[in-house]
């Protein structure tokens, strides 16, 4: 029997953990998506999560979990986005300190995300090496614990909870979708579902330009994401070796969906559900309404994770 | 003692009404509208309501409580608003017919959005004599029962069920507020709140260029608006006697703001809370926000009743 980096204990034990900080998001629905769906839909609200994200979920799990030694140390990660927020807030909960590596072109408006939150942004270069070794580098000068953004058993373990309370809510569901990027969510979401309820069904959406999931389930290995040129900007990275082996074992179908059914997928959400989503919540809303995934059969009721919420409203990808 | 035009019995009456057809809509929270509001703040999404409004409240509540004999020969209302949306989807939830009185100079796209709910649209010329004629014109014609968008018991008390949903998720609140145009939804909510809560003290944001209900307090008589200048679109309207009544004796404070702090409320509510709201909405954030609010004793769990999202993300106020 295969070993995987979390289990619904793990996912259990992070639920309890992340109670006394994390939102239980709302599940809402909306009869137009609905109709243009074909299926009933249920849209779990991450973008009304802490730092608009699910992945408050994972970075407070994984902050929470530390021994009381290892959390004066504090945690350092590499990231820009959502993640970057979720680990600053998750240590300003706990009191310790979050050293953020960011590269040097990162937009300001996500350093000054990092720091309203309380953490300590380090720049680096803007290639992997940099950003890699200056993480490193805070890592032996501080002694702080590498939270990485979606490779990690405790961030595994947390996003799954939102999958939790979603089949909690509706336990009728025969399917679930998620974006994917890294990966934290969907093999979070396939642990939590799949021990929940056996026969729910796993799927993901992805950009078309950026569908390294899709093909690394097509060649069964993990196929590196290269040159990725989408507007989910959540959804640029490669699977890690611990979201892979589940996500391989458990999800059912990666439906890969064009940029301009993402962007529509967003202005319908906004429009229709007022759900403020950004583009990378917006793929699973266009995977839900592709013919691929209409083409399914004996799928009736479907949750929809709403990933994120985290756009420049001043930009929006309709504007003229 | 005086009588009102509902009372909570017709409160729970509507809730037992509306129940099998409307959201409960979830109750969010905010941690840096709280700092901003120096309390803590418990926001009810009524933007995530069906059509996008409480409005639906109310004509859910209207139409549903139709006798048979009545309802089959339909219901008519004059709005081009979210009453008219909301009408629309109720008389079509009981499968009968809904005549919407618009003017001329409508948006299409409000047109569409009653017709996309299965209503029909009568045009009228851009006036109250011609509004109310051509809703007379109709009534003669079909027999329909007039819904008027907020001087209706039904009404009052279908909008009075959000603010019991509030109270029954958060009963420590000492306050509530909402925005105020007709009075719909403060009449109802301060007939539930102070049913539910005796001691929770009833606010209202108003627009100082639309600010009749301010005025009306003031002097102790319902104040016409008459010449609105505001973002808020939905607040445009004067007092009806039944709202009036209600306001005028458990009211504590209308607080008016400025079309600049409508929008900077809304947009944080937007970036922040990722409360896709309509102005109209952002009256009751901004009022919170206000130094007048902010002065007041002994307040510090604050109900803010966020009355609808439908705005038009072509246009955002912050746009360039």
């Amino acid at each position: 029997m295969t070993t995987y980096a979390a289990d619904i204990d793990a996912v259990h034990a992070a639920a309890r953990r992340i109670a006394p900080f994390a939102h239980r998001t709302p599940v809402m629905t909306c009869s137009t998506l609905d109709a243009l769906a074909g299926r009933k839909l249920y849209f779990k609200c991450e973008h009304l999560q802490k730092v608009g994200a699910f992945k408050f979920r994972g970075a407070c799990n994984a902050v929470m979990h530390l021994s009381d030694d290892d959390a004066q140390r504090g945690v350092v990660t590499h990231s820009s986005g959502n993640h970057a927020q979720a680990l600053a807030l998750a240590a300003k909960l706990r009191g310790i300190e979050a050293h953020i590596v960011m590269p040097r072109n990162a937009p300001a408006v996500k350093r000054h995300a990092v720091e309203g939150y309380g953490g300590r942004v380090v720049l680096c270069e803007p290639d992997t090496a940099s950003r890699e070794g200056t993480a490193d580098e805070v890592q032996q000068q501080t002694g702080a614990t590498l939270i990485h953004p979606y490779n990690h058993p405790d961030i595994i373990a947390g996003q799954g909870t939102a999958a939790l309370e979603l089949l909690e809510a509706q336990p009728q569901l025969d399917a679930i979708i998620t974006p994917v990027g890294g990966g934290g969510l969907l093999s979070g979401t396939s642990v939590a579902a799949k021990a929940v309820k056996p026969t729910v069904r796993v799927f993901a959406g992805e950009p078309k330009n950026a569908d390294d999931a899709a093909q690394s389930l097509a060649q069964n290995r993990i196929v590196p994401q290269l040159s990725p040129n989408t507007i989910a900007d959540g959804l640029l990275t490669s699977l890690g070796e611990l979201t892979w082996a589940i996500i391989r074992d458990h999800v059912e179908q990666v439906m890969t969906v064009s940029e301009q059914a993402i962007i529509d997928a967003m202005r319908l959400s906004w429009q229709r559900g007022k759900f403020l989503i950004e583009p990378s919540a917006a793929v699973a809303v266009a995977a839900v309404l592709s013919d691929a995934f209409k083409a399914l059969d004996d799928i009736e009721y479907v949750g929809v994770i709403l990933s994120g919420g985290n756009v420049n409203i001043d930009q929006l990808p309709w504007a003229p």
